[in-house]
Protein backbone atom coordinates (compact mmCIF):
# COMPACT_ATOMS: atom_id res chain seq x y z
CA UNK A 1 0.00 0.00 0.00
CA UNK A 2 0.62 3.59 -0.53
CA UNK A 3 2.07 5.69 2.13
CA UNK A 4 0.64 8.93 3.58
CA UNK A 5 2.80 11.31 1.48
CA UNK A 6 2.29 9.34 -1.85
CA UNK A 7 -1.47 9.66 -0.99
CA UNK A 8 -0.97 13.46 -0.21
CA UNK A 9 1.10 14.30 -3.47
CA UNK A 10 -1.52 11.99 -5.83
CA UNK A 11 -4.65 13.75 -4.51
CA UNK A 12 -2.62 17.40 -4.13
CA UNK A 13 -0.40 17.40 -6.80
CA UNK A 14 2.21 20.62 -7.05
CA UNK A 15 3.89 21.96 -9.67
CA UNK A 16 1.05 20.53 -11.71
CA UNK A 17 0.77 22.79 -15.44
CA UNK A 18 3.14 23.96 -17.57
CA UNK A 19 5.10 27.50 -18.01
CA UNK A 20 4.80 29.65 -20.65
CA UNK A 21 7.97 30.87 -21.92
CA UNK A 22 10.03 28.54 -20.05
CA UNK A 23 13.70 28.76 -20.28
CA UNK A 24 14.11 24.76 -20.67
CA UNK A 25 12.04 21.81 -21.39
CA UNK A 26 12.67 18.24 -21.08
CA UNK A 27 9.94 15.49 -22.42
CA UNK A 28 10.75 11.72 -21.32
CA UNK A 29 8.66 8.85 -22.05
CA UNK A 30 8.55 5.19 -19.83
CA UNK A 31 9.77 2.47 -22.31
CA UNK A 32 8.54 0.09 -19.84
CA UNK A 33 4.63 1.30 -19.50
CA UNK A 34 4.86 3.82 -22.06
CA UNK A 35 3.78 6.91 -20.00
CA UNK A 36 5.28 10.43 -20.62
CA UNK A 37 6.24 13.56 -18.54
CA UNK A 38 6.86 16.92 -19.38
CA UNK A 39 8.86 19.15 -17.28
CA UNK A 40 9.38 22.94 -17.55
CA UNK A 41 12.03 25.21 -16.18
CA UNK A 42 12.23 29.35 -15.36
CA UNK A 43 15.71 29.89 -14.65
CA UNK A 44 17.12 32.86 -12.70
CA UNK A 45 20.62 33.02 -11.80
CA UNK A 46 21.36 29.61 -12.13
CA UNK A 47 18.02 28.89 -9.78
CA UNK A 48 15.02 27.13 -10.64
CA UNK A 49 13.11 30.01 -10.01
CA UNK A 50 9.51 27.70 -11.12
CA UNK A 51 9.16 24.02 -12.10
CA UNK A 52 6.03 22.66 -13.80
CA UNK A 53 5.31 19.18 -14.53
CA UNK A 54 2.45 17.78 -17.07
CA UNK A 55 2.03 13.50 -16.99
CA UNK A 56 0.07 11.03 -18.26
CA UNK A 57 1.88 8.84 -15.98
CA UNK A 58 0.41 6.70 -13.01
CA UNK A 59 -0.49 7.91 -9.10
CA UNK A 60 3.15 6.71 -8.25
CA UNK A 61 4.43 9.28 -11.12
CA UNK A 62 2.00 12.05 -9.96
CA UNK A 63 3.12 11.61 -6.11
CA UNK A 64 6.89 11.09 -7.34
CA UNK A 65 6.87 14.67 -9.85
CA UNK A 66 5.00 16.81 -7.48
CA UNK A 67 7.67 15.55 -4.68
CA UNK A 68 10.53 16.33 -6.95
CA UNK A 69 9.28 19.57 -8.22
CA UNK A 70 9.29 20.60 -5.04
CA UNK A 71 12.76 19.56 -4.02
CA UNK A 72 14.28 21.41 -6.94
CA UNK A 73 12.60 24.84 -6.51
CA UNK A 74 14.57 27.14 -5.25
CA UNK A 75 17.86 24.84 -5.98
CA UNK A 76 20.96 25.53 -8.39
CA UNK A 77 21.15 23.84 -11.77
CA UNK A 78 23.93 21.84 -10.45
CA UNK A 79 22.22 20.91 -7.06
CA UNK A 80 18.76 19.90 -9.18
CA UNK A 81 20.93 17.39 -11.48
CA UNK A 82 21.77 15.36 -8.58
CA UNK A 83 18.43 14.67 -7.75
CA UNK A 84 17.86 10.85 -7.55
CA UNK A 85 14.43 9.33 -8.13
CA UNK A 86 15.76 7.36 -4.84
CA UNK A 87 15.80 10.13 -3.10
CA UNK A 88 12.31 11.28 -4.30
CA UNK A 89 10.82 8.07 -3.50
CA UNK A 90 12.78 8.32 0.46
CA UNK A 91 10.75 11.45 0.37
CA UNK A 92 7.85 9.96 0.32
CA UNK A 93 8.28 7.20 2.59
CA UNK A 94 8.91 4.81 0.12
CA UNK A 95 7.48 3.23 -3.27
CA UNK A 96 6.17 0.06 -3.88
CA UNK A 97 9.03 -1.83 -5.98
CA UNK A 98 6.88 -2.23 -8.98
CA UNK A 99 6.26 1.17 -8.86
CA UNK A 100 10.07 2.41 -8.75
CA UNK A 101 10.44 2.93 -12.52
CA UNK A 102 7.29 5.27 -12.38
CA UNK A 103 9.92 7.74 -10.33
CA UNK A 104 12.39 7.43 -12.98
CA UNK A 105 10.27 9.85 -15.64
CA UNK A 106 10.93 12.84 -13.11
CA UNK A 107 14.54 12.60 -12.75
CA UNK A 108 14.71 11.90 -16.25
CA UNK A 109 13.02 14.71 -17.47
CA UNK A 110 14.76 16.79 -15.01
CA UNK A 111 17.58 16.23 -17.14
CA UNK A 112 16.43 16.84 -19.99
CA UNK A 113 14.95 20.35 -18.96
CA UNK A 114 18.38 21.00 -17.84
CA UNK A 115 20.22 20.13 -20.69
CA UNK A 116 18.00 21.88 -22.61
CA UNK A 117 18.07 25.10 -20.64
CA UNK A 118 21.52 24.82 -21.21
CA UNK A 119 21.53 24.36 -24.99
CA UNK A 120 20.01 27.50 -25.51
CA UNK A 121 21.52 29.82 -23.07
CA UNK B 1 0.40 9.69 -29.84
CA UNK B 2 -3.36 9.48 -28.16
CA UNK B 3 -6.87 10.25 -29.57
CA UNK B 4 -8.36 13.51 -28.81
CA UNK B 5 -11.22 11.44 -27.32
CA UNK B 6 -8.59 9.78 -24.78
CA UNK B 7 -7.43 13.36 -24.12
CA UNK B 8 -10.69 14.46 -23.03
CA UNK B 9 -11.61 11.75 -20.90
CA UNK B 10 -8.09 12.19 -19.42
CA UNK B 11 -8.05 15.92 -18.99
CA UNK B 12 -11.96 15.75 -18.33
CA UNK B 13 -12.80 12.39 -16.73
CA UNK B 14 -16.38 11.24 -15.96
CA UNK B 15 -17.96 9.50 -13.13
CA UNK B 16 -14.70 9.63 -10.79
CA UNK B 17 -14.84 9.82 -7.38
CA UNK B 18 -16.92 6.98 -4.83
CA UNK B 19 -20.49 6.42 -3.96
CA UNK B 20 -21.69 6.12 -0.63
CA UNK B 21 -24.13 3.51 0.78
CA UNK B 22 -23.35 1.91 -2.88
CA UNK B 23 -24.99 -1.01 -3.51
CA UNK B 24 -21.88 -2.95 -5.18
CA UNK B 25 -18.03 -2.40 -5.32
CA UNK B 26 -15.68 -4.19 -6.95
CA UNK B 27 -11.45 -3.79 -6.32
CA UNK B 28 -8.63 -4.94 -8.45
CA UNK B 29 -5.06 -4.74 -9.47
CA UNK B 30 -2.91 -4.85 -12.44
CA UNK B 31 -0.61 -7.32 -12.32
CA UNK B 32 1.52 -5.53 -14.81
CA UNK B 33 1.90 -2.19 -13.63
CA UNK B 34 1.00 -2.74 -9.84
CA UNK B 35 -1.86 -0.08 -10.67
CA UNK B 36 -5.46 -0.30 -8.97
CA UNK B 37 -8.90 0.64 -9.86
CA UNK B 38 -12.33 0.37 -7.51
CA UNK B 39 -15.77 0.85 -9.12
CA UNK B 40 -18.58 1.85 -6.95
CA UNK B 41 -22.27 0.57 -8.67
CA UNK B 42 -25.63 2.30 -7.17
CA UNK B 43 -28.25 -0.71 -8.47
CA UNK B 44 -31.81 0.20 -8.90
CA UNK B 45 -34.27 -1.89 -10.82
CA UNK B 46 -31.62 -4.35 -12.25
CA UNK B 47 -30.19 -1.31 -14.01
CA UNK B 48 -26.74 0.76 -13.13
CA UNK B 49 -28.39 4.22 -11.84
CA UNK B 50 -24.92 5.37 -10.94
CA UNK B 51 -21.41 4.38 -10.97
CA UNK B 52 -17.98 5.76 -9.74
CA UNK B 53 -14.47 4.98 -10.01
CA UNK B 54 -10.94 5.72 -8.18
CA UNK B 55 -7.76 4.84 -9.36
CA UNK B 56 -4.21 5.49 -9.04
CA UNK B 57 -3.55 4.24 -12.71
CA UNK B 58 -2.44 6.33 -15.37
CA UNK B 59 -4.00 8.33 -18.02
CA UNK B 60 -5.16 5.00 -20.02
CA UNK B 61 -6.82 4.15 -17.15
CA UNK B 62 -8.53 7.22 -16.32
CA UNK B 63 -9.36 7.61 -19.70
CA UNK B 64 -10.85 4.41 -20.18
CA UNK B 65 -12.55 3.93 -16.97
CA UNK B 66 -14.36 7.47 -17.82
CA UNK B 67 -15.71 6.09 -20.77
CA UNK B 68 -16.67 2.73 -19.13
CA UNK B 69 -18.63 4.30 -16.76
CA UNK B 70 -20.37 6.64 -19.58
CA UNK B 71 -21.25 3.47 -21.60
CA UNK B 72 -22.86 1.44 -18.22
CA UNK B 73 -24.41 4.24 -16.89
CA UNK B 74 -28.54 3.43 -17.38
CA UNK B 75 -27.55 -0.36 -18.51
CA UNK B 76 -29.38 -3.61 -17.11
CA UNK B 77 -26.40 -5.33 -15.14
CA UNK B 78 -26.44 -7.93 -18.22
CA UNK B 79 -25.33 -5.41 -20.83
CA UNK B 80 -22.85 -3.55 -18.45
CA UNK B 81 -21.35 -7.30 -17.80
CA UNK B 82 -20.85 -7.26 -21.76
CA UNK B 83 -18.91 -4.24 -21.86
CA UNK B 84 -14.90 -5.33 -22.90
CA UNK B 85 -11.73 -2.96 -22.98
CA UNK B 86 -11.38 -3.74 -26.25
CA UNK B 87 -15.40 -2.01 -27.03
CA UNK B 88 -14.09 0.76 -24.70
CA UNK B 89 -10.99 1.05 -26.39
CA UNK B 90 -12.69 1.52 -29.61
CA UNK B 91 -15.14 4.19 -28.25
CA UNK B 92 -11.96 6.48 -27.46
CA UNK B 93 -10.91 6.22 -30.95
CA UNK B 94 -7.90 3.05 -30.06
CA UNK B 95 -5.14 3.09 -27.28
CA UNK B 96 -1.23 2.46 -28.23
CA UNK B 97 -1.01 -1.45 -27.48
CA UNK B 98 1.60 -1.39 -24.48
CA UNK B 99 -1.47 0.67 -23.20
CA UNK B 100 -4.00 -2.08 -23.82
CA UNK B 101 -3.74 -3.26 -20.30
CA UNK B 102 -4.63 -0.49 -18.77
CA UNK B 103 -8.35 -0.70 -20.12
CA UNK B 104 -8.35 -4.20 -18.51
CA UNK B 105 -8.79 -2.52 -15.13
CA UNK B 106 -12.33 -0.87 -15.43
CA UNK B 107 -13.72 -4.22 -17.06
CA UNK B 108 -12.62 -6.39 -14.18
CA UNK B 109 -13.35 -3.98 -11.58
CA UNK B 110 -17.10 -3.77 -13.17
CA UNK B 111 -17.46 -7.43 -12.75
CA UNK B 112 -15.98 -7.55 -9.54
CA UNK B 113 -18.60 -4.95 -8.70
CA UNK B 114 -21.47 -6.60 -10.05
CA UNK B 115 -20.45 -10.09 -8.60
CA UNK B 116 -20.71 -7.72 -5.37
CA UNK B 117 -23.77 -6.88 -5.68
CA UNK B 118 -25.11 -9.90 -6.48
CA UNK B 119 -23.46 -11.81 -3.52
CA UNK B 120 -24.89 -9.09 -1.10
CA UNK B 121 -28.62 -8.42 -2.54
S1 LIG C 1 0.26 1.70 -16.43
FE1 LIG C 1 -0.90 1.01 -14.72
S2 LIG C 1 -2.91 1.50 -15.29
FE2 LIG C 1 -1.78 2.18 -16.96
Amino acid sequence: DYSLKVMDHFSNPRNMGSIENSDGVGEVGNAKCGDIMKIYLKVENNRIADVKFQTFGCGAAIASSSMATEMIKGKTLEEAWKLSNKAVAEALDGLPPIKMHCSMLAEEAIHEAINDYLKKR
